[in-house]
């Protein structure tokens, strides 16, 4: 006696789609977007005969915008070749924005939807790091936690490593994310999970547990799964309130506390915050890596970050101290189109001066989610080793 | 000293959007869709100059579409007085399908997305049920597991309730998805999170630990997450193999082991499962739940649930094992319109015949994700008890 569902069974159901039209499944979907040309282009395209004009988008076009063609009822655009990369598009509908029907791959930025898809051409390249393969997975968990400081319950994301509960202890990355952006922005568009899990199947990174936490002092979490509507201020500053999260992690997870175990990174606004938290612990964080980072010390909104290095003293043995306790590595990262390269260049201006020791990488690109896995990616192997 | 990201700050960088666009944050929405009015109904709004027609599809629209009207650039629809409830919709510009632009709520059904809102009026109603509030929250996990029955590391789903760290352990609900369907239905189509946080703040249901598996044997994970696209046949059923999710969850997670503190439950084909998964371990789960089930025998594809119910010695054999062992409560819901209520009928029938203890709950409505929740919020409430 055999008890499956029969695959008979399912066709049945499905048949029945047309007539019943009760649920998605039953629905027929767009189909055959995005193709994947034999000569490295791709070709979007969208079903869509009473429209009178259809452009895509993204990052994957020519100059970001291009008119599609007509061709009986679907409108199409073909790429140039593409490298190995996560890309991103979507399309306007006579002045509407569409996603792609025909892709369930979307991303979340903000407010703003994407379609995507990831060319990859061999192991290990970069568009194979955003992929999903059969390798050994870590899990995502999103976990609340009270956070006496700010007095609320707030939301992060944790990644650990596959093998997690074998009993050991791990070392822990503290990830944090830009302006607008909230706990499922490096889970969703950083490919945390992805990157992470590709990165120690290959073996280049060490196994360790990934901490996402949202960053945004008056929130308690993603407005998708917010319960608060905060009214007051918080009575503390993110960066200073970052122990909660800390001891947290520590409380709740089998992670290696000491400074050689720890590392935070930021991206934009989590740039800042990395800087900040980073110099109010000296010693803690053993890796420190500023993405696209803004860089300014919180304490005089008008004075340029130039002069704040110039003339705060606190601010100047704040980052002195963090130097003295000799990270082994403290990474800057920015595009050449960032509008934060001239901040990034003033503070580098201002560690070569005083000798400070520091890598710095510069990218093509401006402040976008492309550079930040692409950081990430680099930043993670250099970890714990 | 004080160290905090200035609003200023914020509002300097959201100032310069226009001019470099550089990433989502930067990127003025559509705005004010939903619009709930005062007198109980909701104006879906999109605007669209050029587009020569819009309609909206949806549940909350009349006869499921609607032409939308258009004022100057913007293109509206009111809905009628709204029940409680959770809604969802998107618009269909001139052909082509596009969800709400001004709201980030939106759910992927299997292929398909839809924009959502909630309507609630007060504590406890079915909206507020969905809903994200103020209370203590459950934790959400996505969690890789090895199957040695079915040969692949495969993920499920787990929610934990808020306090689940104090040390005590749990009771532990399965639940099953749709054909179809993956890992990730009930966390989110399924408001999970929301449900199990609400009734359990709200003190109608007992804290307990919910595991949400993928019900497709040849798949590891929904697609989103996938690694392996699976070209043999598993060697056993979902069903069978079901000891594994069991296994796992025991193993992991602080759980209460006996029949009295397990449940299992599923939808459409989850309703299969739970239906042969409680059928292959009588006595096991003291709690079954069939949502909108496909019940049949899988022994036979040919024959009629009827005809099976009638001829198939072992069938017999299995249920009357499975209320030999008198469970607390074997529930089935259907709604009215659903395909698969003769399927439920012939089966209740057989079920009054032999004298088998079950209750029945019928709702409006078809094979819809509506129902489903419906039946979660009214199930949960009675487990454990």
């Amino acid at each position: 006696m055999r008890h499956k569902l029969s695959i008979t069974m399912l066709a049945l159901w499905l048949a029945c789609s047309g007539a019943m039209a009760q649920e998605a499944i039953f629905e027929r979907r767009d189909q055959g977007s995005p193709r994947f040309n034999a000569d490295g282009t791709v070709t979007l395209s969208l079903r869509a005969p009473e429209a009178q004009k259809v452009y895509v988008v993204g990052d994957c076009v020519e100059g970001q915008r291009a008119e599609m063609k007509k061709d009986g009822d679907r409108w199409s655009y073909t790429t140039g070749q593409l490298a190995p990369e996560l890309y991103n598009y979507r399309f306007v509908v006579d002045g509407v924005e569409a996603l792609d029907p025909s892709n369930i791959e979307r991303s979340r930025d903000v407010r703003s939807f994407m379609s995507t898809f990831i060319v990859t051409k061999e192991v290990g390249d970069q568009g194979y790091l955003y992929g999903n393969h059969d390798v050994a997975h870590g899990n995502m968990a999103q976990v609340w936690y009270d956070s006496p400081q700010l007095g609320i319950q707030r939301r992060m994301s944790i990644y650990t490593p596959a093998g997690y509960d074998k009993g050991k202890n791990y070392p822990v990355l503290y990830l944090l994310h830009g302006a607008g952006g909230d706990e499922e922005a490096w889970p969703t568009l950083g490919r945390v999970q992805q990157i992470m899990d590709n990165l120690i199947a290959l073996g280049k990174a060490e196994p360790m547990i990934v901490v996402m936490p949202n960053g945004n002092a008056s929130d308690d979490a993603s407005p998708l799964l917010s319960g608060l509507a905060r009214k007051d201020r918080p009575k503390t500053s993110y960066e200073k309130s970052f122990d909660d999260i800390m001891k947290y992690v520590e409380n709740h997870y089998k992670v290696k506390k000491d400074a050689a175990s720890t590392a935070v990174c930021g991206l934009s606004m989590g740039g800042y915050h990395t800087f900040m938290i980073s110099n109010l612990r000296p010693g803690r964080f053993n890796y420190i890596g500023l993405f696209s980072a803004a860089i300014r010390m919180g304490n005089d909104n008008r004075a340029s970050l130039r002069e704040q290095l110039a003339n705060d003293p606190e601010a100047n043995k704040m980052i002195s101290s963090v130097f003295a306790a000799k990270p082994s590595l403290y990474w800057i990262a920015i595009g050449r189109e960032d509008f934060l390269k001239d901040q990034n260049d003033t503070y580098r201006a201002y560690l070569d001066q005083k000798g400070y020791k520091y890598e710095y990488f510069e990218s093509a690109g401006g402040h976008i989610w492309r550079n930040w896995r692409i950081y990430l990616s680099m930043f993670a192997p250099r970890l714990f080793k």
